[in-house]
Order: C-alpha cells, then structure tokens, then sequence
C-alpha cells in the first residue's frame, strides 16, 4: 500500500490529499527544513518524525484494534481453560458480555492483557500477532486490520521518508504487537517503533536461549510516557509530531521544546460516512486539551473528513 | 545495494586488517548473506549486527572510561558539596585514593554514579558528557578518549554499514553517557546505542518540558541484559554480533539462535605493547568462558596484536 504513489502515478507530494491548508503546511515545512540555504534547515541526524499509531495512522473504533486481539485470544486459548467458563473476566470475553467486561475496570483489562501478552517466549508470541493479524477481520469493516490503515498518513510517511526523516512509531499499544507488521505495512522498521511495553527475562534454555515474556508492565508509551519512550529509543527530540487524542500531548509539546524548527499535528476525525466522527468525551481517543493546544498554539489540524480524498488505501481505486 | 561500495568507488575493505582468518571470515560472511544468488542471501531489515563497546569499539583500561567520567565529575561537582570530604565513597575519589573507593564496593559505586548521572534533565546530562568528552584525556594516553577507539573496528563498522547492516551499539556503559559523542565518533546514530540505564520522569516544567534522570536503574545492558537490550531496542536477533569479554557472551548466543546466518566476533586483547593485555581473571574485561566456548564452536577469535596493523587511528601515518 505504501507505493500507491507511484502505481497512481503521481509526482505531486501526498497526492490523497485535497489542496488544503494542512498539506500546504505540511510542504512548506518539509521544503523549508531540507533547504541547505534556508536558516531553518536541519541536518539529517536530527529528522527525527514520531508517529501516534491508533487513530493516528489507522483507526481504533470501536475500541483500540489490539483489544480486538485479546478477546480473539481469549477465546483461542478457553479451549486449555474449562475453568474461565466462570471466572471473570474471562467469562464476559468467552459470553461476548461486553457491559460486564467494561464493569471489571483496569484490573480486569490487565489481566486479560497478561493471559495474553505474557508467559511465552517474544519469537512465540511475534508468531502469534502474525498470524492473527493475517486472519482477523474487523467486527464491522468486515476486512482486516491492516486494510484500515489511513492512505493519507501512509503518504505522509513515505513523504518524509524521502527527505530522510527517521520516522518513528510512538504508540500506547504495545511495541510487539505492533512490530510483526508494522513495518510491512507502515515502511517502518522495527527498531524505529515504539509502544508499551512488559518486561522480559533471558533464559539460556539448555543452549537454545529465549525471551520470556513476564506479566509486569515495563512502559506505558502514553502520555507522559511518550516523551520518555522518545528519550529511551531515540535520544533525540522529534522535529515533527502528529497524534491524535490527548493522549498524544505531552509528545507533540516535546516536539515543540526542540529548538529546531518544529511541527505538530493533530488528526481530527470527523468523517463518520468513511470512518468514524469522535474527539471532545469519546472514550477512545477523547481529543478535547489537545484541541484547545493545538488551536492555541497554531499546531496543525487535519479534518479527515475535508482534507483527505481516501480515508484507506482500499478506497483508491473509487476515486480514479 | 551489493554494489554501492564499487559504485562509491571504495578500495579493498578493512585496510587496517592483515592477511588473516579474521579478517577472511568477515569478508566471506559478508559477501555469502548479502548475494543474492547465495541460498545464506539475508534481507536488508534483517541485517542486524550489534557491537559491544568497551573493549570492542574502544579501550577500557585502566577501568571502564565512563569511571573517569565519574571521577571528574565528582571532582568538579566538590566545590558545592564541602560535606564530601568527610563522606565515603567523595573522599576517596577526591583523595585519589583507589583503595579505599573500591572497597565502597557495588554500594559506593552505585552511590557515585547516581550522584553523576541523576538529578539533573536528559538534556543537562548531555551537555555535561559532550563538553567533558571533548576535553578530558586519558590518564596514561594523554590523548582525549574518542582518540583511544579501535581504527580496525571503526572499518568494520563502516563495512558492514555499506552493505546495508544497520549497526547497533549494545554495550554495558550508560546509554546516555554514549549518545553525546558515539555518532560522530562511530557513525552509528543515537537511536542505534543501546545501553544501560536509569529511570527518567516527564515534567512539564510551566510550559518547558524537560526529562528528569532519577537515581534508579532501569537496564543494566549486560551478561542477560544484552539480549534484553536487544529485543527492547531492535526487536530482532542480530546476524552479526561482536565483543570481547564474558559480559557479551548471551548476546553472542543470541545472535547464534538466529535462524538466518550469523557471526561471531570476540576482540582478544593481546597486544601490551600498543594497548593492554588481558583475558582470563581480568578485572575489566575478564574474557574466560567466552573464549572457551568461542574456541568451542568456531566462532572469530581477533587477535589484535597479529591482526590488526594498527589498534587507533592517530597510528594511521606511522603505518604508511
Ligand atoms: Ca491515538
Ligand atoms: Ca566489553
């Protein structure tokens, strides 16, 4: 999907966006930026472009996709445990009993989280992600996740890439849910994602070494988190930002504490024909404080509903 | 991509090397993964090769460089703390007298390097190791640091990297003490170090946000840390990894479970007259089990008084 570009044969920069204002600020700041002669140009080592991924570079309603995988997970593995049959929170996943799932609270979301994530090896689970994610399909899509990623965005990397921005996933989700195919679909590699994290023990397994993955969590990569998973896998603060929640704020203020010349921007979804219209209260990504940020501080809105042409890659070809 | 380095117009690779297995091996494995014809051919986004730093890529005696950092910087931070002259470990370090700091043991040490590295911002830090780097020498050398690294190594690096491996550092020293420097002394970026660490928080500081180092570890990138390191940071097994004690000997068994084609490199510290001898029982650098399972298995033992024609690059003239 990443190569749209090219197969719409296109010279023009970031060709499913309309003539907007976003996108001229989105050109005038990497034109600017990669300008030798220009005082604001950046050297190479320093691109640093971070990316939000759920609602940012692919949608996250009804909830956030990686719940979608705990719940299939849930169900995949009940077959080894008659016992969850009555034990909540188990019971509410196998019954599809969301209400009384939603009543369990963080606790409950932690340890469906752990069942899952934790207690095989880092290859055993990469594995596991991988073969969901070729398999899933969204509840009311109908199509597979990765299908639901946002052709705009995926420009917008690929146009950053070309002026040799490192472009780095920033997410809450978690980072090895992410990397078994993020970079096939993103053109982001492994090392440059990072997400939320459990930790992990080495085990020299008789000569055949593993990575066990323990339930405990080792980042959060949200909020506050965003700039310290920057600091832990970067090093560097990103001259570029976009998010779209407030949970992405404390990232984009990083950003603008560069003393380069930087950039913002937010995703407003507001398309609820294409996708889905939420920001102010939304239980998923409730974008309200970073809204007010952003309109205060001139950081860069992008209103999905007028600014792009395509919401997914899928939609190309309706529009030729 | 194979050929970039002919298009580059490049000469023989690793000229500091001399006619030996070592240096053999290397241009053999190279060659084979990265052919495509070569049933061993790897993909680029696999071509991971993570090096050790102290002892690999640079010298690390009469202690680990970063003590001396630690040392200065005590030194220098006395003048606001009357009190350490009659605190241990202060005094000792302020008296010169080694003795008695080392029988501080893991505590003093602990509580020196905390002292040094926590209670300031992540960009506070990196100030104060960027302008030490830049003028603090070595004790016997009489030579800045950055001049005490390895110029056979610093060609390997740099081969690898033409035939497109991304190269990491993974070394036991503190992340952020390399970041200020290793890129422009290695050529490898700051999102490729990785390296031990402490806990940071977020602050928002009334609008300008800073990272706050606490005096709390978060990863010592050692023995079982390096692979920990490994998966935190890069997500894949590497194909090629290089070291030169015992403390890297899991990440060099963690390249060897790659499914793909690897390498193993151990740098043996051989030659007393242009650097310093060591191995077995050594306090800095013990090289014991590795060696005996290197010898075991095959892997690429360097002998750096036989292999390399030169150890640092201000040696460079005196070889031509
Ligand atoms: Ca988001
Ligand atoms: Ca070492």
């Amino acid at each position: 999907p990443t190569n749209s570009r090219e197969i719409a044969g296109a010279s023009e920069p970031l060709p499913s966006w309309n003539d907007v204002a976003s996108k001229q600020a989105i050109i005038d700041f990497v034109e600017d930026v990669t300008n030798p002669q220009s005082p604001n140009f950046i050297e190479e080592q320093s691109r640093i472009a971070t990316f939000d991924n759920d609602g940012t570079l692919w949608s996250e309603q009804p909830v956030y996709f990686q719940f979608f995988f705990v719940i299939d997970r849930i169900k995949s593995m009940a077959e080894d445990h008659p016992e969850w049959k009555n034990e909540q929170p188990y019971k509410a996943i196998l019954e599809n009993d969301m209400p009384t799932l939603m009543q369990q609270g963080m606790p409950g979301l932690l340890k469906v989280v752990m069942t899952t994530h934790a207690g095989i090896t880092t290859d055993e689970f990469d594995k596991i992600v991988k073969d969901w994610i070729a398999s899933a399909k969204h509840p009311t899509k109908n199509r597979p996740y990765t299908d639901l990623v946002f052709q705009p965005m995926l420009e917008l990397v690929k146009y950053l890439q070309e002026y040799d921005f490192k472009v780095f996933i920033v997410s809450g989700g978690g980072i090895d849910f992410m990397r078994p195919w993020a970079e096939e679909v993103y053109g982001i590699s492994r090392d440059r994602i990072v997400g939320s994290s459990i930790k992990t023990e080495y085990d020299y397994n008789e000569g055949n070494p593993v990575i066990k993955r323990l339930p405990e969590i080792d980042l959060i990569d949200d909020k506050e988190g965003k700039p310290i998973g920057i600091h832990r896998y970067i090093g560097r603060k990103p001259v570029f930002a976009a998010g779209n929640s407030d949970g992405d704020l404390q990232m984009l203020r990083w950003s603008a504490a560069n003393e380069l010349k930087n950039f913002q921007l937010y995703v407003h979804h507001t398309d609820s024909l294409r996708e889905w219209a939420y920001d102010r209260g939304s239980h998923i990504g409730g974008f309200d404080k970073g809204w007010d940020e952003a309109s205060e501080k001139g950081w860069t809105l992008v209103d999905m509903k007028n600014d792009w042409k395509v919401i997914y890659p899928y939609e190309l070809d309706t529009v030729k």
